[in-house]
């Protein structure tokens, strides 16, 4: 046995994944040849005891933590518990995830061949009646100081590390206070939020002191999901929708919005905003 | 009947749909209220023969395009003839389509209640067989010139009304050499591409002879509905991954990103750029 309840869980070693930058020369506006780095994508089929539940677009960087976030985000699996061993195969683009006593949640068809469950972006047949549970759910009410919001982002700036060579990714970080516990990157937003909430679970790390830090938009989904892991407060340097807007305003969701080095918005939770760092 | 096709599609009156902005009061790092808008996110359930397939979470503004046009880059439907009707419901946030002998494509199981199908993002089970076919095919061979790259980018510009506005969407055009024939923003860049792919559909429009331009980095899902559609070029002003990348290079689809006023690199078809506004 280890120290990290998770790593016996992870049967295989972790294998080297697809390189997350890669490297190409294009032409410019002029005729010139330009080295370009663009980020990497594979697709990642997750696999619950022998069956293809779905293929994800990702970086690869974490595909454990993936595999967990994603099926914990789509209500599959409901605790960690039940994970009997979990095992990524890049040369089959697979993660095989087995299960103690298999799956038998909402979605799970033993007659069909695969799960009816879908993923990203809305587009999802689960996601409705997800959403009619959230409008339920309160979150924690915690503070927030402006103070901590402006040294957050001076914290995870540093952390866009494939951004800043090939760009077309997204930035998801766990923080407490403005101290970053996790910083992930990938080509799809919602991956960085379920490979966030997969090592959430595998650490047992819970949320109600977190802050969720995200360079994306907070669409419906992103709110879902860090509401799933339980996480009051989130910081974004972009904007929201207006269903993001009404679930968190159900749910009691902090939400900082155009989040740039001194400034940004509060979009939700006005009253739970301490402005200890007032200029003049 | 009519001289537009596809208006026998459609048996409802079209309806209001829900509103694209949203308009709140946030407050600002002073602690200052502030007026800021949002834009619109709406569950919209896609149905076919009563059965629910998706829900999407869209703008909202093209239901009826985006409910064929999203049928259609999952396979689910493969001629605008097998479709008797389609109707949608804003009071039951769902888009009804009746066919006129089912659905009987790969995915659709009939033991199932559901269609065991999946959207966005590249979170999909029916996307990596649609990986497979893509690698076979190959697109039309066309010559793109640098001019009209710029005229095109200066058509674009004042399309982008939502984002202007609200920011927190992205805008997909199908333009004939400069010429925009349709721009359409949404919450989700996939839903976007699937509206465009469903008014193609609707209005007869082929893909040989359009570009696509894009606001959203192209990953393999939009560089497969652009596939999808036909159409051979692709401009965006974001970037690219390394697997829309590879799709591209198979299928000989040219693709121009970071494309901005004076200035794009071209990332694949580098000899079918005619470069003929050099300046000086």
């Amino acid at each position: 046995m280890t120290d990290k309840p998770w790593a016996a869980l992870l049967t295989g070693s972790r294998q080297a994944g697809p390189a997350p930058v890669y490297h190409l020369e294009a032409v410019d506006q002029t005729g010139q040849p330009r080295q370009v780095a663009i980020p990497g994508e594979s697709p990642l089929t997750i696999r619950v005891d022998g069956r293809d539940i779905a293929t994800l677009m990702t970086l690869g960087s974490h595909p454990e933590e993936l595999a967990l976030g994603f099926l914990r985000s789509q209500r599959l699996l409901e605790r960690l518990e039940d994970v009997a061993s979990l095992e990524v195969d890049w040369a089959r683009e697979a993660v095989e995830v087995r299960t103690r006593q298999g799956v038998g949640l909402p979605g799970w068809d033993e007659k069909a061949s695969r799960l009816e469950v879908s993923g990203g972006c809305g587009q999802s047949s689960l996601f409705s009646r997800t959403l009619e549970n959230l409008r339920q759910e309160k979150l924690p009410r915690v503070q927030l100081r402006q103070s901590t919001i402006y040294a957050l982002l001076e914290a995870v700036t540093p952390l866009n590390v494939i951004y800043r060579q090939a760009s077309s990714v997204h930035c998801c970080c766990l923080c407490q206070e403005e101290r970053v516990l996790m910083a992930v990157e990938d080509v799809a937003r919602h991956n960085a939020a379920d490979i966030v909430a997969g090592r959430m679970w595998l650490e047992g790390i819970t949320g109600a002191d977190k802050i969720i830090y995200a360079t994306c938009r907070l669409t419906a989904e992103i709110v879902t999901k860090v509401a799933f892991m339980g996480v009051p407060a989130v910081v974004t340097k972009s904007g929201m929708t207006r269903m993001g807007l009404e679930l968190a305003r159900n749910m009691g969701m902090v939400v900082i919005g155009r989040a740039e080095t001194g400034r940004f918005l509060v979009f939700n939770g006005q009253d739970q905003v301490v402005f200890d760092a007032l200029e003049g």
